[in-house]
């Protein structure tokens, strides 16, 4: 784990200040390296992996920075949790098992002690969770918004990584969980007197604003490597990421609206007001799977997602052509690239 | 590879003007997977990776930012250089072979055409030159100064990695290339009328500049894993690092200051204020390597290292004890955490 300063152009009053970089990694960071051999306690250049016998490793890097994917005030303790969490998304999308990461970290200013603990306590808790350890890192003090850049590793058995343009004609389209929670949730984030309106109670504000504090990576593994034709996490919104899956995939797909998968909190509130609806299909943020599987295989996918926690809904399927269909109540909407289209 | 927006929270302006997240991934840096099919031309969430057989793999993790590593004006073929070549120089450090990175990258509004193509070009370069493809990446649009941050992955045969924590008491202390010419390059940077003072002409500015530019990671491979019983790279200036090593080695070190190996133009800097001396010493952005080597290893090492084009000499050595002695001219300066303390 590197600190790099250069020719004192840091900021003043940087991390330095808990007692110098390097007593900063080792307080925080340090212990979340614990147990993974390979890591040196982060007190070398680079950490060293090898995947298990027979599998590979696959690797992902989302960078999530304030103002743009978390609030500034948010509780670091959940900053931490969702840095960790939506790479783990994109591993989960794979059917990977998540191993390692590494962090490069980004603050304008010295954080408190507290809110470093924290941090690293929200890291803890979703490395225990996922079943990863950070192996290596950065640090910075530079201008601009705090961010974490993760880089996640995962294991899988060689050649069985799922892939998101392989999706075929005649594939149903599964989703995992519930869909636009989080993008209510950001909603009521920004302004919490919407839960009155909605008809929300406190602790189905709380929810919502929990699936968005807190994405839950669907860590399905051998079930969606054994079921999925193709798989991909929906980060951006089902419209706009089923629209990639599409494109990538070279098939079209029709979604029955009506089949959405969405949490009791989120029906109330559509139920108040219609025009959530787009919020729900192209909000961001769900960290749901998107997973597309030959029809013979529908039953038992859904049997064992199931089984492991996990459930998911059919939503659609792939067909001939290109563009994503969704049928609301008897009425298409076609999906271009630019947005809604309708007609 | 992935380009995260979160429910309207972007700024306006941002890189999506050149045609769309998507667009911009595969216009500019698709090119740089190609011939890596495990990247999947970066249109999947992740990408696949194995070490050739009875290899490991090594991770390392280092981001550069606008007014931290680089200047805002710096030419984005350097920036690109750069930013790939600060975490090649870490593999490089442990023996590693590059062979692939990923790239999370964050501006604060749209770049035009010309940067983007000219910072791909920069990359294109470097990666070709240390020989791995880029595999994946996240693009954000954010306030604050632009940042790349890369996480480079290379191989050794397993049990190979040189360790930076490994030097005993004995070992002789090698460096490869010249010290301290970034350092003085990055002043002439802030400040080209220093040259005058320091007596060099147009083409030893341009070089001692162009260290700082563009760092060249020395990847000497088999031959530091052959004969190094320790190693690192010399990023924060060697004082600083060779700190590093010796504290993380349990040892001490003497370092004999007129050994040091300094560029043409670098001595002739010095000549003329001695005061550069510490810049040489103690600033960073050198990545050379600082190598640990058994005494009987030290005349093979240093052959082999010439015949691969990367001389080293010989500075000093390690000792039972602890802290960093650096003897100038019958003085001893003794470095201790916070900086030379001298008696």
């Amino acid at each position: 784990m590197t600190s790099r300063s250069t020719g004192g152009r840091r900021a003043t009053g940087d991390v330095r200040s808990l007692g110098g970089e390097e007593a900063l990694i080792q307080r925080y960071f340090a212990p979340l390296a614990a147990g993974y051999p390979g890591a040196f306690g982060l007190a070398d250049d680079c950490a060293q992996i090898a995947p298990a016998p027979g599998c590979e490793l696959v690797v992902t890097t989302d960078a999530v920075a304030a103002g743009v994917h978390f609030f500034p005030d948010d509780a670091p303790r959940d900053i931490g949790w969702k840095a960790l969490a939506v790479n783990v998304s994109d591993l989960a999308a794979k059917g990977a098992r998540p191993v390692a990461y590494v962090m490069a970290i980004a603050l304008p200013e010295a954080p408190t002690d507290d809110w470093m603990s924290e941090l690293a306590a929200g890291l803890g808790e979703a490395q225990r969770t996922f079943g990863c350890h950070l192996i290596g890192g950065d640090t910075d003090s530079r201008a601009g918004p705090p961010s974490i850049t993760i880089t996640a590793l995962g294991e899988v058995p060689a050649g069985t990584m799922v892939r998101r343009g392989a999706a075929r004609p005649g594939c149903d389209l599964y989703v995992t969980g519930t869909l636009g929670d989080a993008a209510l949730g950001l909603m009521l984030r920004r302004d919490p007197g919407l839960a009155r309106g909605w008809g929300l109670d406190e602790a189905e504000a709380r929810q919502l604003v929990g699936r968005y504090l807190r994405p839950q990576p669907r860590l399905l593994g051998e079930v969606l490597r054994r079921h999925a034709v193709a798989a991909m996490d929906i980060s951006d919104g089902l419209a706009k990421d089923l629209g990639r899956m599409a494109r990538a995939s070279g098939v079209g797909a029709r979604v029955d609206a009506g089949a959405l998968p969405l949490s009791t909190a989120a029906r109330r509130a559509l139920g108040r007001d219609a025009g959530l609806w787009e919020r729900i299909v192209a909000g961001g943020d769900d960290y749901e799977l998107l997973v597309a599987v030959a029809p013979a295989a529908g039953a038992a996918f859904a049997t064992e997602a199931a089984a492991a926690g996990i459930p998911v809904t059919r939503i659609g399927h792939c067909l001939v052509g290109e563009g994503v269909a969704f049928d609301l109540d008897g009425t298409v909407m076609q999906l271009d690239r630019s947005g809604w289209d309708h007609f």
